[in-house]
């Protein structure tokens, strides 16, 4: 980047630190003319409220966008699909709100003639890395700023530099863990929580009950996919943002989707993370149990790596990249096999699979059961032993502790 | 095999079909010296009667062999060293008493001279893999016999079988199911569960409790490893049967490690299988915990598909093979560094990590808080981003939708 | 099958054994209509007289079929694609011709109403079972007829047992070696190269001259790839059964593609195959070189264990089940950027890459080089190298022989 | 690091940038107390003179350290082992060397009471990550001084440096690109070979001739391995050191072991790299074959993505960490059974196997054989393709073309 950048697109909160960002970038990065944008991911705040901070924070332009609806469709249900999950547990809730939010700030930044985006991100967490590559990924020619990765203020010392402005950012009594919402679900890292000998108490958790606190009567729930996509509840057709936030409420209120984890970030550090994705952890279930259902066993088991990598590509902030497509084209073709009902029983903060049915489905009675009717021809059985071990035999032969005769 | 096996070990279990298999060897498969081997993995059956059966049903010789130790020490450890669990789900109870009994017969083949094993398996199941293959893999030369892979009869039919031979096999009332049972888990399989809408009834369960009738009261304990062997539970040493056994009857007590699960079996077939291995359960919970406190990610990357390949080379049959020794030089390489105690919270069905600490962790408050402390160098992220990113942006740049300038 | 089958369509080659099939169908084995199907695939014979002959044989329809274009363009192309090699040597050119041939058959099935399919394939290949599958996948309702896999004859036997219905096979002089060939290559197995002391002599081939006896002076080729698929020759766009044609000659006379491994077939045996596959071979190094060029590294690292697989799927005969399509669609979502040119030089038996360019090329100058023009910022070496190394940091601080300071 | 080192390792080789590192250390980065060690691992350099120019150019001691034996049995052998080649073409000959000149340069730190260790790597290649990270897991309190990534010189201006102060680096006439060599392989690059279009001419390499230079007659040799290990050549004992420039000298005389390939680099660029390394190809050439003689199907398809994962390991300098260790647990359980016999013949350019011959061969010619003495049960084989082919026949009754009877 030969000369500053003057004219940033900044993705803004309304939180303090991207407040502070705001005369940040004026007076410290020498951007001449700043645009806030916030993204509706369904993280609960009223927005008009937060764009005018924007503008008293000394922000030129400020948009509020409602991406809701094509976070669910575009990046939930996709990752769904992949059966997407981060070392074992993490759902990347907030993971895959990153790409939508830089796909946001690249348009914004083409439409308002700018070179640069902006971003609050500090240079320990992975929203960082998230963030610069999709931004990379979609434009490369931007630049992009990151004053919290710069300027080394405490949360006092950020509040004083906004005050330095006449910028009240309207603080709210500190929380002693940092929160991440959105319609996906919850992340909550940082303070107490870094203590690996504390177990979370309640107030830390907003989206689910403890299962204690959850019904002692168990619910019931029929999740339905066409093609992959989850499009029904109990029978009933339901659209993305309906199905999300109907199992949310649902899987909240008993206690389901909490996830209490240690967590190998991009930058090389573990670190202990909270989530709570009723919704999303209830779907991952369900389509899971479904493709077991209706895939062969073989697929799955080449499936299981590209899961992974797919839950990686995204932890990472690759979602734009060709690995992650590549990886999407192996899934998608395997999605249009993907329809039938998953039914889940939810109890104490469990959900367990209790039916599952598909018109295509790979467990057949006929075949299975031990019962006079089975078609399965067990004179087979012999022949397939045979050579299946055959190998074996001759591995013993050589190997084993008995001397070699013939080989039987 | 050029004539018939005339000395056969038989695995004696004592129910019908294995009663059956004696007079069966002995006249339709022309057998003149059969020895009924009866091992114990804990099956909670008396054993002696067991042997007076086998002597009664026409056995020469009947032996009962405890099992448990080893069954615990040399196949239940080592998988939950190797996180071993099949399809997601299955912790391989059954299938890892398998070798064991394939090594007690192809000993006792050895010691009584015998030119052939054999076992009352069908031609649907996996156990017959797994043990023609255990054997093959410790003596080639011995053959082996299946009757009732054979016989094609029903169950009516063996009855009726051994009752020509004067054999009462004083049959239990039948369960509209079969059971397997041994000290690291139950399962159940087949009848009624093979109707995918049949939600499983309390009287299919034997070693757990349902989530409903748990005490109200959640439970804690604290499992101890070194080097990746569970040595101690809150903090006192426990040898290794009774550490299984005291959770089994914890994990039991509070519903936990009831699996329902379609299953892909070795001969093709898709099976609904339900298992209740709480021990092993617990156990491969806080292990896997507690690798993942103090192995790096890429070790833990790696990791994952050779978890899922030992997993099904057990299931396969495949113990006493190269691969699973091959694949437990990575796993075993690992387990010295695998010491520490992982706290585990049971309430309603659910085993929740509550509480980890490990000596040689890799979790760092020092570099993961974000307080000022921190030993972590932001400074770095952005060196890092520039290098890490460097492939993205040069796709960007060839595949963009942006016009190509410099490279920034 | 209730009933034996009726009518049947046999994949005919015009050998001793598939001549022998007509009669065995018909008398040994109950069918009454039996269509001889021979597939072009461009083995070089004359098939009219193949025709006449089956006809001859007692076939009641005989039926030759070109296919030689699909073979490349639907076949042979999209394994290129995928760099399909088996165990690291293998080109596939025998195995990707069955399923082809299988789908020609069961069309034939439905065009004549058969019920059944055969082939005469023995009971110790892998084409039994590459067939088999195929026919499964594409129509289950068939039966599938092997002849040669029930009728435990030698040579002469079955010579003999033509001979019995007035049928002379017009034996040709007898190869010590069993000899397949298509456009895609020549596969020579059996016979006297089971003897692995064997050091094949020049007789055994026929595509290619030995290195000894290839021209002194080297010869130059550049492939042309577009969007994965090779489309020119020395920048002329040439047409796929030309291409394979002109390379096949090319790398023939140089000697390349001769292939001496031992195999691991899906029946559970090592063989030992002599392969000769110019075309291919030239077309796999180029198409894996420009990949390697337009494509990223973590890409890449990903894409090899598809490729294994992808080659498995195609041994395995499993061309037409949903992993093969499932690979496919990583493969393909990739090959859109597969454009440029590999330059070839072919000497001795050996082809090497010479030059390489691609529009959207990932090699950049401005990058690599170490001159003053580089684009490259050494100074964020130090920040990634710190974060990248970070996890070693630590694990040497725990692990290390040095008692533990703070960390740097 | 609190405060500057004073005491340091230099990696020292004589050349003009590490020569001039010795004032830089000094005068700019504030070392008082400079080791110069000089680690033969066979450049083939007089290390003498090298010795005493670093003293000339101002360090306190120069060391200089025959390490060749430990570089073969230590890092070459385990990486033949392990097949380990990177990007599937690159031996590893340079990238074997660093962990091994890192592990010198930690004992010297210790002897000689250092608080730092230091190299002239610049800031875009691997070393730099190779040196820095082996440091680092061998002994993270030791900081890492790497003058030329910080300098900023040109060569020229290197040389200027040193010249100031009384240092005459007795530069040889530059060559148009870098050499890195040692008794495993040559590496060449930069310069010339950065442009894609420039076919290497013969005075770019040393090792090896070019295939139109070499013998016009071919040459054989037999490469014996014990335990994974090679231990003679043409079934005569031969020791580690002798057994590799004996394999040099012979190779290089044949034209065997060139490589001209783009390398993905850890720092995220793809650079071209050439190298020779002739006795390092044959070796591994010879092991996986001999591995594919002696270890089942299973094995090897299982231990191709671990050598991969071990290549990777090497290149990027995590020699020392606990992957690559929990690799070799894999490797290193094989081994015991990888005995035997390869031989090759060499002949311009290529090496191919002609000879195979193991104790414990997986091979079997009785199985394999289509002659009447085969113990291979053809039988079998309906029974193994009906039950390896039921998923497939599911799998078409679902999603085939056709209507759905019975399955048979």
């Amino acid at each position: 980047m030969a000369a500053s950048p003057r004219r940033v697109v900044l993705a803004y909160s309304g939180g303090v630190d991207t407040t502070a960002c705001i005369p940040y970038l004026r007076h410290e990065m020498g951007c001449e003319y700043i645009v806030a944008m916030t993204a509706d991911l369904g993280q609960g705040d009223e927005l008009e409220p937060v764009r005018e901070k924007a503008l008293k924070a000394g922000a030129d332009v400020a948009v509020v966008v409602d991406a809701k609806e094509r976070f669910v469709r575009e990046f939930g249900f996709p990752a769904v699909a992949a059966n997407a999950v981060y070392d074992g547990q993490y759902p990347l809730s907030s993971a895959l709100g990153r790409p939508l939010i830089a796909d946001l700030l690249v348009g914004l930044a083409h439409e308002y003639d700018c070179d640069a985006v902006a971003h609050g991100c500090t240079g320990k967490g992975n929203d960082q890395v998230r963030l610069d590559l999709a931004v990379a990924l979609l434009d490369p020619r931007l630049a992009i700023l990151a004053p919290a990765r710069r300027w080394g203020f405490s949360r006092a010392e950020t509040i004083a530099y906004s005050e330095n402005f006449g910028i009240a950012p309207h603080v709210s009594k500190e929380k002693p863990w940092a929160i991440d919402l959105n319609i996906l679900g919850r992340n909550v890292e940082a303070g107490l929580i870094e203590d690996l000998s504390w177990e979370p108490t309640e107030e830390v958790w907003a989206l689910t009950q403890s299962a204690e606190a959850a019904p002692a009567v168990p619910e019931y729930v029929t999740i339905g996919f066409v093609a992959g996509v989850p499009v029904s509840l109990d029978g009933e057709p339901c659209a993305p943002l309906d199905l999300v936030a109907r199992l949310n409420e649902l899987g909240g209120r008993h206690g389901v989707g909490r996830v209490d984890m240690i967590e190998n970030r991009v930058v090389g550090l573990k670190s202990r993370e909270l989530y709570e994705a009723p919704a999303l952890t209830l779907l991952l279930q369900a389509h899971r149990e479904l493709e077991n259902l209706v895939l062969p066993a073989d697929v799955l088991t080449h499936k299981a790596p590209i899961e992974q990598a797919y839950a990686k590509q995204v932890y990472d902030g690759l979602w734009f990249g060709p690995l992650r497509q590549a990886l999407d084209g192996f899934v998608g073709s395997l999605q249009q096999y993907v329809t039938g009902d998953i039914r889940l029983k939810l109890y104490k903060g469990v959900s367990t699979v209790v039916g599952r049915s598909a018109p295509k489905s790979m467990y057949r009675y006929d075949l299975v059961t031990y019962g006079p009717e089975s078609a399965f021809n067990q004179d087979s059985a012999e022949g397939f032993i045979d050579i299946f071990g055959l190998p074996s035999r001759v591995w013993a032969r050589n190997h084993g502790m008995v001397p070699e005769p013939e080989l039987a």
